[in-house]
């Protein structure tokens, strides 16, 4: 019997680095314990927390005593040290390097421009009360139209997925950024046959657990739906 | 004789990233190629610059048709690439996390917050004639205070270099940022000992290549200086 304990992941499924993680893990079968962080509740800002990630962010992935945040760092480690397949992140040099390249591309482009729209329509009226500011949501709105034109006509303009013909790490933080909106009902892909069919690939790719990741926010958007 | 060329990197000296990649390739002695793009006259949206790269950005690398960009990525690659001393870009698991975790905060926080002092102090008024806007260059130092608390108490608190106990890639990222204001006589590290003395590190550790680096952004200081 070994004594090393099964990696622990803290996550909220409504964030959306956390489901990417969510993903890996269940799509490989990677034995491992999910330890719920409510952000809506604060559990983020509890002395506990802060103890172990004095960021206060989620993910953190807890590895036998070895504590690691930031979801691209989480992903990338995991990959290597369950010997995932290949195609998660390639060691070929050329190929790995794409991945890093759309992971630091990643970080100021789909991620903060598909958050926003998100924080615009759903986090600041739900915490303010106020209704939604539609001049900035617009303005949010623009801002990714430019991001969904950069990921059709430069990632995916040759290629399946974002990084070569398999899919990576890339497209599960990507994807998980551009479902985010539809918590608030809105699928910022529908007028984007492209991206669309690359989104079902993605899906396909990891069966079931893109539905596991997102049953929350699903559960969000039809909560919202039945109020209106 | 062999036929395979040089890297080439297009690079800016005044733009942190290629600054970072300069002193990677200067104090390993990787040899290469530089070109020049000189962003101020805007040679980053020439024709030929933007079929290198659509996004018109630099800096870029180009190995022999492999085209890559964004300076994280790229410095991975030349570390794998060119096999530079271990340190640079650990290969052991958790020592690469770390640098990993370095690398992708370090695009939301170090980047942002010791660019936006530059942008307001030295590019906004060079580019509309206009005043420093006090009011804003307030905010943006006090957010890179915030940065630089946690450069401190986080990433360097019980360590020499900001992933451990030598230089990696996260260090010429973080330093080359950090330099940034100093274009407009600014040392943001100025009453922060602990910072002051991991500069000196990094620079020991790079020798002459930190200044060849940044001959640029102390030329642009010291003419800015007589000016005054």
């Amino acid at each position: 019997m070994s004594t090393r304990r099964l990696v622990e992941v803290h996550l909220d499924l409504l964030s959306q680095p956390c489901r990417a993680i969510h993903i890996l893990l269940g799509c490989n079968g990677i034995p491992h314990t999910v330890r719920p962080v409510a952000l809506r509740k604060g559990e983020h800002q509890t002395p506990d927390f802060t103890k172990l990630n004095p960021m206060q962010k989620v993910p953190v992935l807890e590895d036998n005593g070895f504590v690691l945040t930031e979801s691209d760092a989480i992903m990338k480690y995991l990959c290597t040290r369950h010997n995932v397949p290949e195609h998660w992140y390639p060691r070929q040099t050329e190929r790995r390097a794409r991945v890093d390249e759309y992971t630091a591309w990643h970080h100021t482009n789909t991620r903060p421009h598909a958050a926003k729209v998100f924080l615009l329509e759903v986090l600041i009226p739900l915490r303010t009360g106020s209704a939604v500011d539609e001049e900035r949501l617009f303005r949010a709105l623009s801002e990714l139209e430019d991001t969904l034109d950069r990921l059709e006509s430069m990632f995916l303009r040759r290629q399946p997925f974002l990084c070569g013909d398999d899919v990576s790490v890339a497209d599960l933080l990507a994807v998980c950024e551009l479902m985010q909106p539809l918590g608030a009902g809105r699928d910022v892909l529908q007028r984007r046959p492209q991206l669309q069919r690359w989104r079902s690939r993605v899906q396909s790719a990891v069966g079931d657990a893109f539905d596991q990741a997102h049953a929350v926010l699903y559960a969000l958007r039809d909560r919202r739906a039945a109020k209106l």
